[in-house]
């Protein structure tokens, strides 16, 4: 069943004067890896996390699940188990060409924000569904989808005043997934520890490419 | 080099109030699939990119390339080459279970809008990139990457007004990069009409799920 579509419509000048201040704002996020454990409200969180859910999704099968984690205790068994992955990760298993291709970055296998980060918001991708006759749904391009809905999340974090780093802990995703209690059906996509940046945070001093080379016009 | 980050942070009572607001304009998004052919401001379309080349990247790749197609030819030779393949797709490759899922939806292979909409915008991703040297780079999670950007200019356009819906023409990546002189190192990711929703615009009547269904607190 199909309904009428009511479009918010602005004059001209306000569409430019929008798509600039919108511009202005992401313009300024950066991936933050230094996290203050101060407290962050959880309205804002759940509002971040519903405005996730406004994503597009292939047939609509909305295939994502954003587990939430506050507690210290749950949070230090994750920073276990990263740091543990991660440092084979760095010695072994990304090789010398991906290790090179993050100097830059000045990343390392320590992830001191994931006990700082007053939050922890890992995402979900559902590879498939399943009905409630037991039947497995498939869940077209699955991954896309919950790709867009990170950075929807992304764009309300920092609309909101909050930082994060986009991360995707590589080989950690089943451990982390029996830690949380997630079934095989739920493969872990990506983490965010969210928080505000630490007083002493820097960042990498990195450029993005001009709108000329991302951009082409036929 | 690393440099220090200036994080603008807001009260909590606004930061609250600023994530409601996103959320409410974020949640009227809808793919829409009846576009008028009213031209659009082109600085915003520029923004809007501009925007999405602001997407975190694995190893700050930016792997994405945006093109841009006004012209009524290329576009008219753009909905050929996708209406063809849609035919083959839903009456063949497709098989009955997705285009049973997609009934709800009620698309076919007939894309008007690719037409009617005064802008296109074709998402490509770059599989892996190519050094100065002719050596290839390794463009660490491109898919996720680039969705992650696809999610900001969905964003971004909702926030200017305009209308999309996120495609993802199946089997019709390999004609369209040749029809564009795209490189072979890009991929097509999505397609976006965008413009102005016609007059007579209709929309699933499709329900999102609640927040206790996507979200899980620990
Ligand atoms: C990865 C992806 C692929 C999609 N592919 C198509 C498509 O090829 N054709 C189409 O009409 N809609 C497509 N859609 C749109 C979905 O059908 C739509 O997002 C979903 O029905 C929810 O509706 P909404 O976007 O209005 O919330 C796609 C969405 C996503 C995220
Ligand atoms: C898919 C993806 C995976 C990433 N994985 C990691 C990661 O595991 N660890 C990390 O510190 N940063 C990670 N990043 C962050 C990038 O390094 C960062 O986005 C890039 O250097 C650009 O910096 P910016 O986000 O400040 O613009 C990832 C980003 C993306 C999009």
């Amino acid at each position: 069943e199909h309904i009428p579509f009511s479009h918010t419509r602005y004059p001209e000048k306000e569409m430019v004067k929008r798509s600039q201040e919108f511009y202005a704002l992401l313009s300024k996020r950066r991936s933050v890896r230094f996290i203050s454990n101060e407290e962050v409200p959880m309205e804002v969180i759940d509002n971040v996390i519903k405005t996730a859910g406004t994503a597009p999704s292939g047939a609509h099968t909305e295939p994502w699940t954003f587990v939430v984690v506050k507690d210290l205790d749950v949070k230090h068994k994750i920073r276990e188990i990263i740091e543990e992955e991660e440092e084979i990760n760095y010695l072994k298993r990304m090789g010398r060409q991906w290790v090179t291709d993050l100097k830059k970055l000045r990343t390392n296998w320590v992830k001191e924000y994931l006990d700082t980060a007053p939050v922890l918001i890992l995402i979900f991708k559902q590879v498939h569904g399943v009905a409630a006759s037991g039947k497995r749904k498939v869940h077209y391009y699955n991954e896309i989808s919950v790709s867009i809905a990170c950075g929807l999340l992304l764009a309300a974090l920092q609309n909101a005043g909050l930082v994060t780093v986009t991360t995707t802990p590589l080989n950690c995703g089943p451990r982390l997934r029996v830690l949380l209690g997630r079934p095989t059906n739920e493969k872990l996509l990506m983490l965010l520890p969210v928080g505000y940046a630490s007083k002493e945070a820097t960042v990498p001093n990195l450029t993005r490419k001009p709108v000329d080379q991302i951009r082409v016009t036929v």
